[in-house]
Formats: structure tokens, sequence, C-alpha cells
């Protein structure tokens, strides 16, 4: 295995914690702060709280387990024989991912029957989409990443015509005060999310060994900072932009 | 003993992990949740979230007594000398397995006289149920493990009718707008319920060794969390769809 330089290792670490303090931040302000919204968008807010609740979870045994795999003697990276659990970010992104499209649809508060449909089409195919792309994480072979990666793209790309088509109606539909924050959070899902199929390639456009490892580290930890705790802070701001256009 | 694959040990360790967040995740939303159901709910929504707080406890203590059970070197599993305690399961289940069948008669609002008569005797019969089958959980032999299986399924029998035919009575009289989810949720119960038994008799199937224990593991996972979790909050639904019923 290709190793680190020392500033690469640091780099990462120092990633990984900030992302545990943010994350640890983004879920005390979204429980606090349900209380300042009203009845109908408390459930969105809970689980604009969970999502990054799961991410600190998930932070503190990713974290763990960066300082685990190496071992450091006089600024020198060595493995150290425990191999780094890449499957924690996909077993988060498998619970929050989909709970990110259920925030979205429930913010928008659509009719119980438009919630259910939409949101468990929504959210099942968030699912399949971290399922497909785990067997090509896992996997070094560029062949078989890039398969994995087209496979997970399919979903994903249904995902993006369902949030910017299928949703159109019930955007217009929204109060005059919500309709433009409603319909940016649908483009900041789509960009927050498109990082992740970009960082999953770094590795099969020529960037390889310590490089590779930190630049996959470091983008997904950008990307889950941006599409959780930011776009989270983002669904509290709707709900309450709407708690006070219905009062 | 038969070990381990590296991959059948990651998959187990990373199923207890992801059960973990579940489980926190779950809790989490059902203490919140809790404030949005009406006064005679708000037991019931207690309850839930009790099972999956006493469930993180023990995915938590089943995690570490995971990882210290076996030592890992070059991607090799071998036995660390510890032994992996499979009683935090019982234990477990001893505590929340009556709690679920508590939420459901509480969530259901019956008199005060009929909620004790059958919470006592539902919860009872399946503390017996869970006793029974430990015997069985921990001998290696067929013929014990059926003894202990066939005796457990007496009480579980006997839950089955009473969900089936005790409670039928009691369902006609729900409200309208939760009558379905209520008889919905005694199907859950059943259905998720009707896991454990079959994982149980997996190892007399001739499944042995590695395949077995990830079999047995990763069956009572995927049973904890739509037994617990995703029960949980189906009976949230209902005291929230009953809540507003009242309103």
């Amino acid at each position: 295995m290709e190793l680190l330089t020392f500033s690469q290792y640091q780099l990462v670490y120092n990633a990984f914690s900030f992302t545990i303090a943010v994350m640890g931040a983004a879920t005390i302000f979204l429980f606090l702060g349900r209380s300042q919204v009203a009845a109908p968008y408390k459930t969105a807010v809970t689980i604009s709280g969970l999502v990054t609740a799961i991410a600190l979870y998930h932070y503190l045994r990713i974290f763990a387990s960066w300082e685990s795999a190496y071992a450091i003697q006089n600024g020198v990276v060595k493995a150290s024989g425990v191999a780094f659990n890449d499957a924690y970010r996909y077993v988060d992104w498998l619970l929050t991912v989909p709970l990110l499209l259920l925030e979205l649809i429930l913010v928008m508060r659509l009719s119980a029957e438009e919630t259910f449909k939409k949101g468990a089409m929504l959210s099942g195919l968030a699912a399949i989409m971290v399922l497909l792309g785990y067997p090509g994480e896992i996997s070094a072979d560029p062949g078989t990443r890039w398969l994995w990666w087209g496979l997970s793209m399919i979903p994903f790309l249904i995902i993006v015509f369902q949030l910017l088509v299928g949703l159109s109606k019930s955007i217009e539909a929204q109060p005059a005060a919500a309709r433009g924050l409603v319909s940016s959070a649908r483009w900041i899902t789509l960009i927050t999310w498109s990082f992740y199929p970009i960082v999953f390639i770094l590795p099969m456009m020529g960037i390889t060994g310590g490089s590779a490892t930190t630049a996959v580290q470091v983008g997904y930890t950008i990307a889950d900072i941006l599409a959780k705790a930011a776009f989270g802070i983002y669904i509290w701001v709707i709900a309450v932009r709407k708690s006070e256009a219905t009062v």
C-alpha cells in the first residue's frame, strides 16, 4: 500500500476532527431550533438533526479508524496493519441520504398521500444508489470502479429528474414567501450531491497513492458538511419562513 | 471453533455499527416526537423510545464484544480467546419484547382495566418466550436447540392468537382514521417477530461455521431493526393520527 506524507495524514486527521465539531454543532442547533418552527414542520427539522447526529456518530468512528490505521514514527507515516474502514461512510449514507430527501419532501408540506408516495420513491432510489456505489468503492480496479459508478448513476439521474421535473407542480403550490427557498433547496441538493460521484472518480483520473487517499477523504468530508449540516440548516430556515407565513 | 472469513467478520461488524446508528436515531426521533402526540399517547411513544434506547445500549455492548472476540492479523480472523457474549441479546429481549407489546396495547387506548389485563398477560407471555429460547441458543446440539425452540413457540403462538383474535373487538372500537393502522401494527408485529424463530433454526439447517455465525448475527440484527426501530416509528405515526382525530 502506498502511504501518506505526514502533512497528508494530518490534513485528513484535522478535517475529520473539524467535521465532528460541525456535525455536533449542527445537531444541537437543529434540535434547539425545532422549538422555533410551527407544528407541521417539526418532523422535517427533527430529521435534519438526526442526519447530522448520525453523521456525528460515523465521523467519531471514522476518526478512530483513521488513527488506528497508521503508526507515526518520527514524522513518517506507516501502516499499522489495521485496515481503515471505508464502510462507515456507506453505512452512514445508506441511512442519511434517504433521510435528506425526506427532509426536503416534509418541509414542502404536501398532502399525506403525496408525501408518502414521493418520500418512499425518492428515499428508495437513494438507498439503491448508495448500495450500488459500495462494491466500486472497495475495489482498486478502475474497470470495476467505473462499472459500479455507472450503475449508481442510474438512480442518481432518476432522482435529479424527479427533483427538477416531478416536484415542479408541488413547488408552484408553495406559499410565495417560501417558493424561491424550496426551489433553491432542490438545487443545493443537486450541487452538493454531485460532489460524491466526482470524488469517487478521482482515483481513476491518474491521482494515486497518498494524494488519492487524501483527495477522497477530504472531498467526501467537504461534501458531507455541505449536503448534511449546511443543507439541514437551510431546511430549518425554510421551516421558519413558512411558519411565519402561516401565522 | 470454526472461524470467519475477513468479509464475514466485516459484514457483521458493519451491521452492528449500522444498528447502533439506527437505534440512536430512532430514540432521538421518538423522544422529540413525543411532543407531537396528545396526552393519552405519550406513554406509548415514551416506551417506543425506551425500547430503542435499551437496544442502543445492548448493541454498543454487542459491538464491543464482537471486536474483542476476534484478533485480525493481515486479513486473517482468529479467535482472541475471549468468547462473544450471546446473552446480551436475550437480556435485551427480556426487557424489550414485553415492552413492544405494551406499546401496541397503550396506543390502542383501551379501558384502564383492559389495558392492565391484556398488557400483563401479553408481556408475561413474551418474557416466558424469551427465557425459554435462551437454553437452546447457547447449545450447539441440534436436539437441545429444537427442544427449547419448540417450548418457546408455545407462548409465541398464544401471543399470535391473542393479537389476531383476542384484540379483534378492541380494534373494531378504534376511531376510523386509526383502525387500519392499528390492525396493520398487529401484522407488523407478527411478521417481524417471525424472523427470530427462523434465524434461530438456521444453524440446524445445515448452515455451519462462519456462515452460520454471520447469518444468525445479521439475521437478528435485521429483525431487531424492523421489530424495534421501524415498529416504534409506526406506533408514533398511529399516535399522531389518533391525536389529530381527537382534535
